[in-house]
């Protein structure tokens, strides 16, 4: 007898058979397979009494595999919604709006590469309807039905989750590596902890924590994501598409008329007047932590997003959680009048006009009030990394990164660590009773994995597990360690691990690269880790939770699944960060090895688009951290949106009512 | 003011400076970094109760960085242990043992890869002494002191962990995906489960485990480990050295003196007398399921290890697990006679002498009673992968691998459900009363992971949740659920992440490497998993568990970052498993692309050595996934070896006096 064998049948892949629904490496509009299209769409989740827009599209492709009515959109469709069974009603209705008028536009896509190679895109004509600002308060199951074109029909299914009314934790704080994994802990681990045959001797705070789960970061119409709509999902438990944060992305032209859904800091000012604030290494109009105030499909948006995180939505009433208490980071660009802030205004007046006091270095940073709404903007762009600003400082004099515009470098630069301690003892004044919800991100994780240097990108991580130590300690010391939640998770991952290790001294003598890679050693060659050795006229200086050497002759030999061209050699880059790729040949979107990277290297060539200078972000589940009231709701597997759910439940943000606060 | 900046100096790496601690591609002995070694070494942790072996050796180096004492070695070493800072006792007398006499012996070894390449091995003389079949029974630490060369003191600290006495489950299965991380098990999850806007409509089992830990997997002198020491690990709660199992590695050249550890099944049966099994989807010589009952340091000692299985150590009186009561799995080389088996006898035989029922194939093993011992060897090698067995059969057809010797191909496979489930029905009928310890592997997550067969290595990870899965159903039938705790893990990863799809029909049409890379689309033109699209005419019937689609026209788009010169494709293989890299130039370790593998992909060179010809494991840890009884101790990061303290706690293994069950 055979085993159990199944029939298989595997037809030629027909191009004929493609529908709107196969289209991959492009969509028409990707939570949108039919040509009625419901935002938010089918399965999505809702925090009670969170406030969101509805959006209604009826597509008309004019051209293309799925051409239909002569490109003419039905502007007669129609929209209902029902709870748990019972009678639909009209949307306005429901929520006892006044009809909208119609909206139409026209935009076009790539049904696939081939297309986009022949220039032969398909054009879509659009009819849309939108309600703006609702909000479900009584759990349970919704459908929303739309009807058009005379019997089709497009049905969403909504959950309203429980309601979770009492709050649990007076303070949450939640730290994002970004881009972080599992495998680049563990890499963190090895270079700044000493084992002893096996036995690691100190741990990252991260391993002392109680509670581990894993989350997935894919996107609500890709499965690799940004960190825009991984960080949106974060906040706002509605997961959306690549660039877009706080709204779920429709066709239309305008970045900023998007259907919006309310995040946490909306949610936690507006309920309880809680006090917030973000942290960050990069500039602070970047995606993470601009997500928590945004709404808007183009991340890019820099300046108008810093305008909405200081006075809210501006072109539709929305709930406004009335600026951030604390708001620390890089990102000068959106600050100094001119192009890069919004209007071309002084955003360092428009903040300080609002009562901020405005700090643009440590020594101020540290002497500032404790009691007063503080911005602190360090830099321009992202804060150099922990590696330059504690090993190569001498790098920090080579940039033109000053905050107040100046043409010179900023070298008077917080870190990681002191920007959180210091957003935690304003943050707990300014909170009171009403506690706080503080977002601290360590950015460079991610942004030096892009540029594949290993060594920066943990070497920030670090720094993230420093901080995390060292906020135990001082919410301790205020006495607030039983009322914070503290989460500790990424937004993303990629595809980074540690295959063995390199003696860069045979790597840089050996003269072809075939021998070169021989210098690697795997499984019993990759020895124990030599950044915990230490070395007679070698010291950082840098603490217990770092390495002792950065620049052994043995070093990690890692890598990503994805990469630019590029020439590997594993050791440390002592004159800055890393470059990998350069345009070549004749097209600035055609990337090369950078021919002054990493010269006694071995050429790697790529595995990615040859348009893309950087690796790119992976499909992992990555590792949330918790520790704290709730810490239990936290282990296992779930969806990135259930870390909002989790800590909306925790806060009591989940309300019958429209409450709303005592902040203003 | 500056930030707080760190003095830093850096100096030249000075070779001069290298001792024998800073070996690190090679080492004259891991566990060693002086000339007096005490194993077990420094730092290590024991079970009460625990049976053990101890050796000293002192080395003395003929030449080379660490020449000394003329390459005489100091025959009058003396040892002693002491508890809690008590008075030290010379180990003969605290162990109640004769003085053993002197072992000598000499080894060499390389400092680094230039004296490798130059020939110029470093000559080491050994004295040593061995003390076998010991315990500590009473927890606390302990010192072991080595003296030698009058004055030269080597310390080890051992600590014995608390008493566990009580029995809390009555079973335990240990369910190790061999290789597998959470990246893969992301990727399984986006093959077989359907997404809607975002959210999954099902989820794989792991998913709904209540408890979820990592594990660090690194070995006792290397950071990146092979599968037979992180098993050892799992299985004795004793990290050990690459190819080691059941012993710490001295320097002698009997690959079977080395002192040795009491392994989970030793233990379980001795105290308890339960029955016990292992099933493995790879040859079951191969190290996860023969660490077992291993005690070696050299894992191809493949005869002697499953003589080793069935009759216990030979040459050294030791504790006997009496044979296992269920051994499922590949490897008939070991049993049919000749050179693969031991001393060349029919292991076949041997095995039904000692009253096991045989079977050969799934029929036989479906139909055989529940209630013999039972060995089923199903095929020669590995058995084929769960896409051979249930989309390509007819690659089956094309293998020499009966298992009677028969030239012919095994077909009547079983998978490791099948061999599971049945394994579970002996074990417990076998076990009665005290019940049953069960290993299942998936052995080819790790074996296609190695081959950068990413399809085959995720079917098989699928095949391990199908199996999980129907493991609770057949516990829930036979009543046993609330009894047994299931423990999911894996004894380290691979570097492997998904960053995209690839269009395979524009890949294929491409004409250069450089463009056929631009059929692979990141961020959001990864759009949603199309191997969950039903596409009409394909129908793999394999089950919820299981694509829809295993040859959808967009792929994954994956890699590891350690890999072999190779051609990248991503489409599946219909063909059978791949070979990425083939022996090419003039040497047979010096390995290219394979012609043969993806003529239609684009080339990728390695980032590993060149005499290798797979990929290599990596550092990352792993995920532990637990369920039932015990299973709240399995939340955080811990160790590899803290899966054996706490299934061993869960099972009351940790005893004060030598205690012997009634299985025999």
């Amino acid at each position: 007898m055979l085993p159990t064998l199944n029939l298989v049948a595997i037809t030629a892949y027909l191009a004929a058979s493609l529908s709107g629904v196969s289209a991959q490496t492009f969509q028409r509009l990707g939570t949108c397979p039919t040509l009625g299209c419901v935002l938010p769409p089918d399965q999505q989740d809702f925090l009670p009494g969170q406030q969101f827009d509805i959006r209604f599209e009826v597509h008309a492709p004019k051209n293309g595999s799925e051409a239909f009515n002569g490109g003419v959109p039905d502007e007669t469709f129609t929209a209902t919604i029902a709870k748990d069974g019972k009678n639909p009603k009209s949307i306005a209705s429901y929520f006892k709006l006044s009809e909208p008028t119609i909206e139409k536009w026209t935009f076009s896509w790539y049904e696939d590469l081939f297309a986009q190679d022949a220039k032969t895109p398909s054009v879509v004509n659009v009819a849309s309807k939108a309600y703006r600002r609702v909000a479900l308060y009584d759990p349970g199951t919704y459908v929303v039905t739309l009807k058009y074109y005379s019997g089709k029909t497009t049905t969403a299914t909504w959950v309203v989750r429980p309601l979770a009314t009492r709050k649990k934790a007076k303070n949450v704080i939640f730290f994002i590596g970004d881009g972080m994994t599992t495998n680049m802990i563990t890499a963190a681990r090895l270079l700044a902890h000493k084992t002893v045959n096996g036995k690691y001797q100190s741990l990252l705070q991260l391993d002392k924590f109680p509670v581990l789960g894993h989350q997935m970061t894919h996107s609500i119409d890709s499965f690799i994501t940004d960190s825009a709509n991984s960080a949106s999902a974060l906040y706002s438990g509605h997961k959306s598409t690549v660039n877009a944060m706080g709204v779920y992305v429709d066709s239309s032209p305008d970045a900023f008329d998007d259907p919006k859904v309310e995040t946490i800091v909306e949610l936690v000012t507006r309920i309880w007047g809680s006090a917030w604030g973000a942290v960050t290494t990069a500039f602070i109009a970047d995606a993470t932590p601009i997500a928590l105030t945004a709404h808007t499909r183009s991340r890019s948006q820099y300046g108008p997003l810093i305008d909405q995180a200081l006075n809210g939505v501006r072109n539709y009433s929305w709930t406004n959680p009335g600026g951030p208490d604390v708001y620390f980071g890089g990102g000068a660009e959106q600050f100094i009048p001119g192009s890069g802030s919004y209007q071309g205004k002084d955003f360092y007046a428009e903040f300080a006009k609002k009562g901020y006091k405005v700090s643009l270095n440590k020594t101020s940073l540290l002497a500032t009030s404790n009691k007063e709404k503080t911005l602190g903007i360090f830099c321009r762009s992202n804060l150099p990394v922990w590696i330059e600003r504690n090993i190569f400082p001498a790098n920090l004099a080579k940039l033109t990164n000053d905050p107040s515009g100046a043409q010179a470098a900023a070298t008077d630069l917080p870190g990681l660590k002191d920007m959180t301690l210091k957003a935690i003892d304003i943050l707990h004044n300014r909170g009171g009773r009403q506690g706080f919800f503080l977002m601290s991100e360590a950015a460079s994780i991610d942004k030096q994995m892009h540029t594949l240097d290993y060594d920066r990108a943990l070497g920030d991580l670090l720094e993230l597990d420093d901080t995390v130590q060292a906020t135990i300690q001082k919410l301790k010391q205020l006495g607030i360690l039983d009322d914070t939640l503290i989460v500790v998770s990424a937004d993303h991952g990629h595809g980074f691990d540690v295959f063995g290790n390199a003696d860069t001294k045979y790597l840089g003598e050996a003269q072809d690269d075939r021998k070169k890679r021989n210098a690697i050693g795997v499984y019993q060659n990759s020895g124990i880790s030599q950044y915990t050795v230490e070395q007679p006229g070698v010291s950082y200086g840098t603490g217990a939770n770092f390495p002792v050497n950065w620049d052994p002759r043995y070093v990690i030999a890692a890598g990503l699944g994805a990469n630019p061209d590029h020439r590997e050699y594993y050791g440390i880059d002592k004159s800055g960060p890393r470059t990998p790729a350069t345009a070549g040949g004749g097209s600035s979107e055609d990337y090369y090895v950078n021919p002054k990277d990493n010269p006694a290297g071995f050429v790697v060539n790529g595995t990615l688009p040859t348009n893309q200078a950087q690796g790119v972000h992976s499909l992992t589940d990555v590792p949330v951290f918790a520790m704290g009231p709730c810490q239990e709701t936290f282990g296992g597997t779930y969806s990135n949106i259930d870390i909002f759910y989790k800590m909306a439940e925790c806060l009591g943000l989940g309300q019958p009512t429209n409450k709303t606060g005592g902040h203003f």
